[in-house]
């Protein structure tokens, strides 16, 4: 009974949720906005793949970003440091991000100067993958020390995303996460998905997901 | 309105939940069966640690295990392997564990003969740390390529546990990981917990952690 009465609802929400993605779309294609969903497990490097990704498509494109957490602002914080327009969203316990609460968060931020906005969800592999927020491209990382086996344990989440970042690679040599083993894993799942190894801290493979994010937002704002 | 709707659900459904919940810590006191069920984020090392803690348990302790995870059953199946009793939950997509899916979990199991249960709960900071899932004792991993803000953003997961076990400790020479920043963040938060730094994959630390595991259990299952 519980369950019953629970899905029920839930189908109500991701309904209604649907619709006002479909809205927040429109209103970013008029505004000429590119918006990013950027999901993971807690600690996979969000925060820092967003810091090395705006400082590497700054000078091309204006960037925002909005950092939601559960509670703290400290995301937010670092990116502000930055120089990066940055709002912070408090989900107040939610374990994901709804096509409204973006749009409350973009309220924060000047949409008709703004190129990108990068929407860093709330760090957890399960919730997020099921609720559209309204943005052009999902994408998310999986970060070496979690593991080979995640697309396995949490298949909507490759199922959903445009582009997965393998980030930590400098802790390949430490791990025994098996790379081909993993594509081959990702790509049953999602043969479309783009793949990049990266580490956020080092830099390496910045520049080939930058190029193909800047790619995916020139053909969305028609600079194309 | 969507919001209003969700939380009175999710608040019934609680308080089915904790009377279930308290109703399986009964039958757990009967038939003598300590029940601990550990959390943590995706890939940070539940079924290496839960393997180490049943080798170093096994000789005193009946073990056995529930493995849950949204799909797949490759942590059961690597339990079964090292000839521990396991059970697979499959959750369907639901993103985290309740009393009434354990009671379900534990009739897999002979809980007359076992002494220690574990409960591997879904992969999650967020919504396993809301569900009481009628364990004796919670506790959780936080590995350290995670990060040592995990604290500040997902609060309520330290606060319901009774030991947190700082995983992957042989990661740190690596990481800019402050232990004592994170212990420090962690007892404003519950200063009662037990802190444990392990290293599953070394066995570092896995003796004091389930001296104080062997412990808790005996006092429940009144052996101590």
């Amino acid at each position: 009974m519980d369950a019953l009465r629970l899905i029920r609802v839930k189908e109500d929400i991701r309904a209604d949720n649907k619709a006002a993605a479909e809205a927040l779309r429109r209103r970013l294609a008029k505004s000429k906005t590119f918006l990013l969903n950027l999901m993971s497990a807690p600690g996979a490097g969000k925060t820092q793949t967003i810091l090395a990704t705006a400082e590497r498509l700054r000078d091309s494109y204006e960037i925002g970003v909005i950092e939601a957490d559960i509670e703290s602002t400290v995301d937010a914080e670092r990116v502000a440091a930055r120089g990066i327009s940055a709002v912070q969203l408090n989900t107040g316990g939610f374990c994901h991000l709804d096509a409204s609460m973006v749009a409350k968060g973009l309220e924060g931020l000047d949409l008709e100067r703004l190129d990108v906005v990068i929407i860093e969800n709330v760090g957890n592999l399960v919730c997020p993958a099921e609720f559209d927020t309204g943005a052009v491209r999902n994408a998310m990382i999986l970060s070496v020390p979690e593991g080979d086996d995640k697309p396995l344990k949490y298949p909507l989440m490759f199922t959903v995303c445009d582009a997965l970042l393998v980030n930590k690679i400098d802790y390949l040599a430490l791990s025994d996460f098996d790379l081909p083993a993993m594509r081959e894993r990702v790509r049953r799942l999602n043969p479309k998905i783009e793949i990049f190894e990266i580490s956020a801290k080092t830099g390496q493979g910045i520049e080939e997901w930058t190029a193909w994010l800047g790619r995916e937002a020139a053909t969305f704002i028609g600079r194309g």
